[in-house]
């Protein structure tokens, strides 16, 4: 946690209230947080500040705002992620928020257990967005969208994210054609489940207007080859 | 899993049986293992072969291998990285030898909880190793060193590592230099501890020939930023 992330309504006065347990948690054990201590303090859709501690307490912490700070820029990106498994989902969009991924669209696929639609977490998306935003010292949530049926999401969704401008790369090792490094404009990338894509749905994303490209030979979870092709596309 | 590492000693005759728990379930509970499949296995320090199955049981899946195939290419970088929280160890050495890299060093820092190397996950390591080889497809273990003392390692370990041709980055925000882009040689990546290096330990490194670069305004979490930084300097 390297920003607080407080509610707009929790910013309406001079004085600001930390009083969420997972919070108050982090700054009483792990940063020992004392009156006079500076805080860095965002408001979720809303700027970032910083602060200064007025008042320690076992339920309450309250700050003050010194002056605004500014807040990190988002990667252009738009990131289509086949379902994972419930307990990677946390992660990856902790991971992706923290990394200033624009949008995240969680999608189904042939190789997505069915299963996997039913978990708690999808009710939790908000939670993990918060987690990856407090980790960043960003304020600003992304949006994400869940599509349960590929066909349709891919034949009518997807193709207008898609332009010159903006072209949409599928991850996929059938190719010898590699990544692009170090692009200056938006895209989408789209990542597979575990097992890959199969060749109906690949030529259907190439069929509407995706470009199929290579990360090379070695197979990388889902997860961790989300920082690993935002750190090569966007340097 | 996307092959079964076996040791040599599993090896010697024409048959091959896989009998660790750990890849008997893999193979039956998530793959539904058949004779008749096909099958990769790689053999720990050795070659990687296309095997076909040719008898299954509970406790013995055994195997001919058919032809050899390629192992991925390393990446030509000794990751040099503050001792993790226990929880966050495994998934870092699996990852980061998932990703390819070369030679992995576990470095004390001031902000690294002395608690941690008392964690049995030290013990583990080369669990950790294997796991990360299946993902990847690899049968080539990286080395790995630890070292509990920083200012030594600093003073008498690392210049040995860095050369005109192999420089070592820190990953660092105090700075405006940019970490490099798609190199083509050989280098060595230092990342801190939650927290940050303090300034002394910014300092000792620079004066022992390391190079700090910044990697963006967005504090990523230490597993998070490795596939980040590889993604980045090795395209």
């Amino acid at each position: 946690m390297n920003i607080v992330l407080l509610d707009e309504r929790q910013t309406q006065n001079d004085i600001w209230n930390i009083t969420a347990q997972r919070q108050l948690i982090h700054l009483h054990e792990h940063l020992n947080i004392q009156i006079g201590d500076t805080l860095k303090v965002g408001i979720l859709n809303g700027k970032r500040y910083l602060t200064e501690v007025i008042d320690v307490s076992e339920h309450v912490i309250s700050v003050k705002p010194l002056h605004e700070e500014l807040i990190p820029n988002k990667l252009p990106v738009t990131l289509i992620v086949a379902m994972p498994r419930p307990k990677v989902l946390r992660r990856l969009i902790a991971d992706s928020v923290t990394l200033g991924v624009e949008k995240i669209i969680l999608l189904h696929s042939y190789r997505v257990d069915k299963s996997y639609w039913q978990t708690p977490f999808l009710q939790q998306l908000e939670s993990f967005i918060h987690l990856g935003l407090e980790q960043a010292g960003d304020t600003q949530p992304p949006k994400i969208e869940v599509y349960k049926r590929f066909k349709p999401f891919v034949e009518d969704v997807l193709p207008q994210f898609i332009s010159q401008d903006c072209p949409a790369f599928v991850a996929h090792p059938y190719t010898d054609i590699p990544m692009p490094v170090a692009i200056d404009h938006a895209c989408s990338i789209i990542i597979g489940p575990e097992g890959g894509f199969i060749p109906y749905e690949v030529e259907l994303l190439q069929k509407n207007g995706c470009q199929v490209r290579n990360l090379g030979n070695r197979i990388i979870r889902t997860e961790t080859v989300i920082p690993y092709v935002l750190g090569r596309l966007f340097c």
